[in-house]
């Protein structure tokens, strides 16, 4: 099968993959569409050890697996778990401590015609969602999970830091909870399209010290941690949303202090997230900068590094 | 009046300062007993700017307020709040946006005979709890803010890095809920004091990698943090119950990945502090290694900045 292999930070296009033998309890999926995240290029860079088949986000259709699934169009969740340890024991699965990622941990992902995962990570696709939007259910589920960690009420005051495509996803979903929402990034256009959806946009200079309640690190970089950091008032939340290249530091005693928490957060719930795209509650049209065959993978991820573009689609199979 | 006046990073003993008068809404307490902190041992070394009157645990003597206090014990709150900032009005006092905090932060404080603070910072103390142990009422309080910030269960594995004066009291206050304890340092005969207390005790090798719930960091060096860290399971919560100087590191993408909470602790309620010492609950005359006059303040400093001291008081009044 064809699919893009990363090896020693390169990425090479193939045309004569092994299609993957679902184990018992897995399913094969047939790749639909696959979205490049930044995780993807961290990837590629070498920030993370991983090699073999990227991609994390697709839909697909089961080819191989329970007879209810099968045709079904899915979407599906990233991390693979051992379901005995104590993570999987105590419902916590994405913590799995023997869990291979898709196409980020020991598993082949979904730059490619086909990939397994077991039966219980898979998640049908709502007939009135279209292939392209659903894509998007892993990132929409990754913003999601910072209201699985931190309760956000319309009376908070919040500041999502990042205009990139996690942020305007974050962004988004935030905005549903009727919260006091400001949305601050270092593109005019990217913030545009915020805009255009009824969020309040600024740069770093409209965010006040020590106002909110609640503040969301979407860029992964030191700078944007010192803006979340510096913008919350004593006893706020800071949510660290994005992963970041090598060490972060931080005033340890102005956190004390203030009292400051610190929140990691990474995946999400999938159903929630495929709701939302059901009900139209989160537009992801407007992100789609680019679409790309899997022979031209490798422009796929040029394209997906250059400025001001947001997501890159993978056009797989059809 | 007699005190200890911090200026330049220079303790001196005066016998002539001025005795305090009270603001309206203040009361002027005769000191009795006072004792030193690790935060009185920062200010000295000029980790924060404070020039003043150092001292912020005392128990003293109403001399001037509202009549039902008058010769009265009591012990006192260290923040004096403003009253109408938007923490005062929620209800966090300790955060007031324009407080003064005793002996650390633009109020003069109870190294000295007589101090002043807000009628509502004070809080009799017991006939059943001693003056000796009524001077702890401040530091239990603040270890007890943990449990005001996080829930500890008795199926918690919890982890206290520090054998010092803050983490002796953690480990006390911790050690009620019934929780699975392990309290770490570096000094064997302090660790002594809580084995003997029944409280399950260890140095850093025995410290099993994510295996705790919840990690708290009492040592206020980054070797303890980077232990209270690597402690920690998948969603596990880092309390950081000491200033540091200077900035941490930490490795932020882990943090993600984990999902892991990273809390700041500071001043925390003194009326359950009481009620525990005034049931025998949390033993602290283990604690004072030395007492002093105040007119031998200098000498106290340097006892409590001795390797393996822990509490040093100094004797005020009577």
């Amino acid at each position: 099968m064809k699919g893009l292999w990363l090896e020693n930070k390169e990425l090479q296009f193939y045309a004569d993959l092994p299609i993957p033998e679902p184990l018992p309890g897995e399913t094969l999926v047939r790749v639909l569409r696959a979205g490049i995240c930044n995780t993807d290029l961290e990837l590629l860079r070498g920030y993370y050890p991983y090699r073999g088949i990227l991609g994390h986000e697709f839909v697909g259709v089961v080819e191989q697996g329970p007879e209810d699934l099968i045709n079904q169009r899915v979407v599906g969740e990233i991390n693979a778990a051992c379901g005995y340890c104590r993570f999987c024991l105590s419902e916590q699965p994405t913590h799995c401590e023997n869990r291979s990622v898709l196409g980020i941990v020991n598993r082949n992902g979904a730059f490619a015609e086909y990939l397994t995962l077991p039966v219980a990570n898979l998640h049908p696709v709502p007939d009135s969602v279209s292939t392209d939007a659903a894509t998007f259910t892993e990132p929409i589920a990754a913003a999601l999970e910072i209201q699985q960690q931190v309760s956000i009420r319309p009376d908070d005051k919040v500041l999502v830091v990042g205009d990139g495509k996690l942020g305007q996803l974050v962004a988004q979903t935030i905005a549903l909870t009727g919260c006091e929402l400001l949305t601050i990034g270092r593109h005019g256009d990217k913030l545009a399209n915020l805009e255009e959806r009824g969020i309040k946009i600024g740069f770093v200079d409209d965010v006040k010290d020590r106002y909110f309640d609640i503040s969301i690190e979407c860029t992964g970089n030191p700078e944007g941690f010192a803006i979340a950091r510096r913008s919350l008032r004593p006893r706020g939340v800071l949510v660290l949303k994005s992963t970041y290249a090598g060490a972060l530091t931080f005033d340890a005693s102005a956190l004390v202090v203030d009292e400051i928490t610190l929140i990691g957060s990474r995946c999400g719930p999938f159903k929630p997230a495929l709701q939302l795209l059901a009900q139209n509650q989160v537009n992801v049209n407007y992100l789609i900068h680019g679409r790309y065959f899997l022979d031209e993978g490798i422009a796929a991820f040029a394209k997906a590094q250059s400025p001001g573009v947001l997501k890159v689609l993978l056009e797989i199979g059809s």
